[in-house]
C-alpha cells in the first residue's frame, strides 16, 4: 500500500478502487455503502431534512478535534438544528496529491468515532485528489438527512416576541483554540475546541417541549452573527444581558488582547435556542442535565423595540447594537 | 459590490451574507432555501437515493461545459443511475481568495440552467474562501436526492448471464474535449464534452421496462472501469465487441497518437445499462428517441464464463481482458 495519496488514487480506475475497498470500506462498512453503487437508496417516510457544508479548516488536527471530526459535528448539527435526528451522512474527499496516508487514517478514523458519537452512517461518498500546490492538504464536505418529528416548527423566521433566549454553554473556544495553535499560543489550562454533535442534547430538548421557534449552532461569525439573522429573518428585536454569557478566562484573555469580541469567534459545539418564556425554564433544566448543555442559560429575550436588531445591556448599564461580524476574524476555521 | 471574491465572503459575517442574498439566493430563489435555516425540511415518502460529488475540474470553462454544468449534471446522473427521479441538490462552494466575481457569476448562472434543464432545485448550501494559493480557482460540492419509483432493483450487483449491454452514445468525449484544451488542440469540427443531465434518458427506460439489473454513466475510469465494477459486483464475466462501441473520429485519433484506450476515458453524458434480455430491443428503440441516447446501441451481453472479468472482442477477430484504469490518464477531469 502507498504511504502517500496519488493522483491516481482519484482516477476512478484500479488504485481508487483499492483505496476504496481497503480503506474507506473496511472502516465506513453498511449494507448502503458496500453497494459502491452512484446513490445509495433507502426506505423514508416523513418530514426530512437535508443539508451541506464543505471543511477547510486549517490546521487539519487541533486541540479538541481535527476536520474529520468536525465535519461530522458541522453536518451533524446543521440537522439537529432543524429539529432533525440525523440518520446518514455522505462524506467526500478532496485531498492534494502528496498528502501522508497516516493522516488520511487517522481523520477517517476520527469520522468514524464521531460518527458513532452521534449514530449517523456514511452511506456515500466520493474521492478527488489534485495536484500538489492545487488545494491545502484535505478538504471534506459532508451533506446529510435526518427526520425531524412531527409537532416541530423550527425556523430562524420563527422568532416571537416574549421567547427566551437560551446559550447551552460558553462561547469562543473552537475559534479561539484554533488561533492558539496557528500563534503557537500555550493555555494553562489547555484550551480545547468546543466540538461536539449536539443531536442527543436537541433531541432532549424537543423532548421537554415542541415550542422551540428558532435553533442555531453559531459557528462562523459567531452568537453575534446567528442572533442577527433571528432578528432579521423574524422581523424582530432581540436583546441580550452580557453579564450572562459564559466565557472561558483563556477566551475572554485572548479576545481582550486581540480586539476580537467573543461574540464573534466560531463555536462548534454549542446551541443558542429561541423558547416560548412559559417552557424556558423546564428546557433549561433538561439542557444542563446533557454534557454539552451544562452551563446553558437564559441571555435574553425576543422584544417588540428595535425590529430586526440585537441590542446588548453591559455590565455598566449602557446598551450597544451588536452587529453582524464584518470582515474576516480568523480565516478557515471550519 | 466586490468584484474579486476576498475572505470576507466565507466569514459567516455581512459580506457572506451578502453574497447569499445579492447573488446565491437571487438566482436560485426558493421556498425551501430562502428560508436560510440549517437544513431544508420538506415531506418525503418512499424510495430516497441519496448521492454526493465534488468537481475539481481544470481548466473550469472547457468545451460544452463548465465546472458548474458539470456540478449539476454529475450528481443528476449519479441519482438517475439508481432509477432514481432527481429532485432537490445542495451547493457548496470553496472558492480561492481573488476568484474574479464575474467568473463566479457565469458558473452560477451555467448552475441555474442546468438545474432547470434537469428539473431539479437547489434547497441547501455553503460557501467558503480558502486564502489565494490553497485551492485552485474553485471546487464546487453537489450532493442530491431524488425518489426511486417502487418495482426497480438498479445495482451493480444485479447483472445476470444473458442480460444485453446498452450504451448510450459516443464515448471519451468529455476527457478528450478536456485534454484539447489544456494542450491547445484544435478539432474540426470541434469537439465538446458530452455534459450532459440523462433524468430524462432514464425515464423513458424505465418507463419501458423495469428489468433494468445495471445502470452506471462511465466517467472516470471510463466504460471499462464500470463494466470491471459491474462484473466484479455481480459475479459475472462481461463480453463486449468492439467494433459495436461508437467513438467520434477525432477521439480515435488522439486516443491513437497518445496511447489511450478510448475505453478508459471519463464521459460526462453517456450511460451504460444491464438489461434482460426481451426487453432490450424496446429500451434500445425508446433510448433512441431522447437527444442523449440517439446513438445508443447493443455493444455485448453478460455471460457465465470467465466471471469478474471483462472480455472484449477485436475487428480482428481476438479477445482481450479489458482491464479497469491503472494509473492516473488525466487527472482532474470532473
Amino acid at each position: 500500500m502507498e504511504d502517500k495519496i496519488l493522483l491516481a488514487h482519484g482516477s476512478g480506475g484500479k488504485l481508487s478502487h483499492d483505496l476504496l475497498k481497503n480503506t474507506l470500506l473496511r472502516l465506513f462498512d453498511n449494507p448502503l455503502l458496500s453497494k459502491l453503487d452512484d446513490s445509495a437508496v433507502f426506505d423514508f417516510s416523513g418530514r426530512l431534512a437535508f443539508t451541506t457544508d464543505s471543511y477547510v479548516v486549517t490546521p487539519i488536527f487541533f486541540p479538541g478535534g481535527d476536520i474529520g471530526k468536525l465535519a461530522v459535528c458541522g453536518t451533524v448539527n446543521d440537522l439537529s438544528m432543524a429539529g432533525a435526528t440525523p440518520l446518514y451522512l455522505s462524506l467526500s474527499l478532496i485531498i492534494e496529491e502528496g498528502f501522508p496516508m497516516a493522516d488520511l487514517e487517522n481523520i477517517l478514523l476520527s469520522i468514524l468515532k464521531a460518527t458513532e458519537d452521534a449514530a449517523v452512517k456514511i452511506i456515500a461518498g466520493d474521492t478527488k485528489v489534485v495536484h500538489r500546490g492545487n488545494a491545502d492538504k484535505i478538504f471534506i464536505n459532508t451533506s446529510g438527512v435526518g427526520l425531524v418529528p412531527n409537532g416541530l416548527e423550527i425556523s430562524s423566521c420563527n422568532a416571537r416576541v416574549g421567547d427566551k433566549i437560551i446559550l447551552s454553554g460558553t462561547i469562543g473556544e473552537h475559534g479561539i483554540a484554533l488561533l492558539g495553535q496557528r500563534e503557537g499560543l500555550r493555555f494553562e489550562p489547555p484550551l480545547q475546541s468546543d466540538c461536539a454533535p449536539l443531536n442527543s442534547l436537541v433531541n432532549e430538548m424537543i423532548e421537554v417541549s415542541k415550542n422551540i421557534h428558532c435553533l442555531r449552532d453559531p459557528t462562523r461569525g459567531g452568537l453575534a452573527s446567528a442572533l442577527n439573522e433571528f432578528a432579521e429573518s423574524s422581523n424582530v428585536g432581540i436583546r441580550i444581558d452580557e453579564e450572562a454569557i459564559p466565557i472561558q478566562s483563556a477566551v475572554q484573555a485572548v479576545c481582550e488582547l486581540m480586539g476580537f469580541d467573543p461574540l464573534h469567534i466560531a463555536n462548534e459545539g454549542k446551541l443558542v435556542a429561541l423558547v416560548v418564556p412559559q417552557d424556558a425554564d423546564k428546557v433549561l433544566a433538561r439542557m444542563r442535565q446533557n454534557r454539552y448543555g451544562e452551563q446553558a442559560r437564559i441571555i435574553g429575550e425576543v422584544v417588540p423595540e428595535h425590529p430586526r436588531k440585537v441590542v446588548m445591556k453591559t455590565p455598566l448599564g449602557t446598551s450597544r447594537i451588536l452587529d453582524m461580524l464584518t470582515g474576516e476574524l480568523l480565516p478557515r476555521i471550519c
